[in-house]
């Protein structure tokens, strides 16, 4: 059922659960949230619970469709990501230039984060 | 019922829609879309649907409430923004060191600009 790796999924998954876990039911954030924040195992969630191991895979597999769902329509996860990665590269393009002391390249840069940011929603 | 100036609830509804406008129907996000993107006017959007003007505005305020709705819930608007506005001083203070030709202070700023990045989610 997992493709991607073990370390990807659960970072994933806690970004989904950080943008659109308010959407989903008290029940799932609880559940969600012990299994990928506090790593806790399904027998250990379904212990707390009182319920079968089977319930909390169930309501698992149920609220992660649900954060992925909300991710297909909405994209703001990977529109994050996106102008995130997009910053990482400035901030290592400064720091280059930092080491080669060129003011020039750094007015460059910072025009050009400038831009960035003013061409963000809006 | 319009408090805040007219330009301000327009950019607002335009971010609220840039953000959560795929969860409502097909329906509301075209009525919003001609009134806060292309500014039509109640009567033009209602007899452009064949409708009365009254049923565009309870259209539309009913898809205004649920945009607020999201934004009260994941308030995903408001972190952008103030994200946002971290990066303009940031950029503004780089301006600044740029003109004072300050190596010293410019390797602060790049630094501080990195540890916001890593400071977001994840």
């Amino acid at each position: 059922m997992v493709e991607e790796s073990s370390l990807d999924k659960f970072n994933r998954m806690n970004l989904l659960i950080d943008f659109y876990g308010q959407l989903l039911t008290e029940r799932q954030r609880q559940v969600l949230s012990l299994y990928y924040e506090d790593n806790l195992s399904l027998g250990e969630i379904a212990a707390d619970f009182s319920v079968s191991r089977q319930a909390i895979f169930d309501l698992l597999k149920r609220a992660e469709k649900l954060l992925e769902g909300y991710e297909e329509k909405l994209g703001l996860v990977n529109r994050w990501q996106q102008e995130r990665a997009k910053l990482i590269d400035m901030v290592k393009d400064m720091e280059d230039t930092l080491r080669q002391r060129d003011w020039s390249k750094m007015e460059d840069l910072v025009q050009s984060f400038s831009k960035a940011i003013e061409e963000g929603r809006e």
